[in-house]
């Protein structure tokens, strides 16, 4: 067996140096101009498409007389996207970009594009102090595995031992991982910039893996519940146990975004015992019909719910397919006298919009 | 401006979502036999291959009716491989696994293939105490700009305020990144593991960027002397201001595998004033004609070094490209008088191999 290993990786060392000697193409290759232009090579292919948060339908590559792919959009606007190429009907990256989307299922595999700003923008790193992204490996009692868990402490964290944090819980989206606020997200950076223009107050964020069944199996109530019970059971335990934190509720806070919208609201408003602040970011919180019923100790006892939350936050651009459940769910608070702030903006189900509402809420954090 | 940026989104929104929807091919499936499968959809293709770490050569898939392309090799021995696809000329991933090898450069995509042992290998997570992963963004004084920096710290470091630790600087490869040591390299769990077994001492480890110029550009000898540089200047002081550090020599380790290997052994024995013990994995040390020159220092005070290094281990696989220059440069060490290791194994130039090293050199350092 050991010598059959051997044996099998002899090739494999000279593709390996061949790749490596290789010219990449340019691509994505900004211009001057703000336009940008994507390349490849395919002299097989009969058809390349390129489909992209930047571009409205997907759009055909040119071939030159070489083999040689290319086309060229835009201006695109300064922002972080992700783009995919297509070609003769496979959906895959750029080869020449090594700057990939990555998660917990293929369907989120895409290439990134960065059109940087004229100055640093918000989620920009800059010469700020910066804080710490740290990856645990802990025991979930409750799911009976090894998981890891992604958490951001501010600046100072290490060197300030009496002094003690609050926490927001932050969860990312279908198909995604705990790695996904600050990879994609850049919530690290975001908050380091916020911390160092002083426009919040220093806090822990805690970013756990979203999915309690397989990525992609089970149905999401179930999935809610079962990372609901890691959650509260393990996660909040082990952070306390681990962390300088402030471990009350007035102290805690509970944001998602998509999947992880849905699963902020359901656990935080049916655990106010836990939570002063809840958010909702492109949430999918499911038919409105069964809002009764998923939310029935809050409709019945809103009164109490509203002197206890500090925050309910619900945002959504008004070009993503969730758009309506927000809107429903608002509605549905205010029949059933919950006080809110509903967030109605631009934009549709990407990062693009994620990053803008970190940046807007995180202000409003434990004030 | 901004309502451009909105209208791009919608269709980009809708595309996510059908996306998401469409049910992804099982690939890789590993069968009960240890063979496994590969597949894809693609029916405009005429020729699909598979390379991969578990190959000797490219083999080509076989479509059926429906256009779908499948091949089943092996058995494959238990390990973590990467491979690729290549269609029609084109050398992808295979869009339906979402485990990816992600690094600097494009050459470095892969998909991951992980066959696992019937009981954990030293590389799984296990039920033990584990240590963190930490991602810091620090100001380069020397390269003038912000870098990440990945850190791992050993179970127990933030309860064990009035401890301090070792220190192992380690080096990714060409085209990889800071964290290809814990995410392809399983470093952290690799030392967890042998932690809970009592095998080496408790020490962190540092994991810097190991590019100063543009991954893939410039020459190397350039890439090491400005990766040297932010090393000394900024790196080692930045860790001993932040983290519970024994910061003499004694206590200070340097080792890289292939570019990063000759980083290690480039940096280290030219700075045995900082470091006691020094590893090459697979290291790419350059022509033999040049070891005169770049360790001349070494060479010409070889007692000194023997008297000060406490390890200096040179390891390499017999099926890797980069042997000969291993094997050269431990002769010329031997003809030099500087006493080493030089550790002949299977293997090629694989993280296979540099998981086991990693294996078999923690015990010894530190002692």
């Amino acid at each position: 067996m050991r010598q059959l290993t051997i044996a099998l990786l002899i090739v494999a060392s000279g593709s390996l140096a061949n790749a490596q000697q290789a010219k990449p193409l340019a691509s994505p290759e900004i211009l001057p101009d703000g336009r940008v232009t994507f390349r490849l090579i395919a002299a097989k292919a009969d058809e390349v498409l390129l489909t992209g948060e930047f571009l409205p339908a997907p759009q055909s590559f040119v071939r030159d007389a070489d083999g040689v792919w290319s086309i060229t959009v835009g201006p695109i606007p300064p922002e972080i996207y992700h783009y995919n190429f297509t070609i003769d009907g496979v959906r895959t990256i750029d080869p020449s970009n090594p700057q990939l989307k990555t998660g917990s299922t293929p369907s989120t595999i895409s290439s990134v594009l960065e059109v940087s700003h004229p100055s640093p923008a918000f989620y920009d790193a800059q010469p700020v102090p910066h804080g710490e992204i740290r990856t645990h490996w802990y025991q979930s009692k409750s799911l009976g595995t090894t998981r890891r868990l992604t958490v951001y402490t501010p600046p100072g964290y290490d060197t300030s031992q009496s002094v003690r944090y609050p926490v927001l819980y932050l969860f990312h989206g279908a198909n995604a991982d705990e790695n996904a606020w600050y990879r994609l997200g850049r919530a690290n950076l975001i908050l380091d910039n916020l911390l160092s223009a002083g426009t919040i107050k220093p806090f822990i964020v805690v970013m756990p893996f979203g999915y309690g069944v397989t990525p992609g199996g089970g149905p999401q109530a179930d999935n809610t519940a079962k990372f609901g019970k890691d959650l509260i059971d393990d996660v909040i335990p082990y952070i306390d146990g681990s962390y300088r934190t402030l471990s009350n509720r007035g102290n805690r806070a509970i944001v998602g975004l998509s999947m992880g919208g849905g699963q902020a609201l359901n656990i935080g408003l049916n655990n106010i015992a836990l939570f002063s602040y809840v958010g909702g970011f492109s949430a999918a919180i499911g038919n409105a019909a069964a809002f009764p019923k998923t939310y029935a100790t809050l409709a019945s006892n809103a009164a109490e719910a509203n002197s206890k939350l500090k925050l309910l936050w619900i945002g959504c651009g008004t070009d993503d397919s969730l758009f309506g459940a927000s809107k429903s769910f608002s509605e549905w608070l205010t029949a059933s006298n919950v006080t809110h702030t509903f967030r109605e903006t631009g934009g549709a189900h990407t990062w693009m919009v994620w990053r803008r509402y970190l940046n807007e809420v995180a202000p409003l954090l434990f004030r």
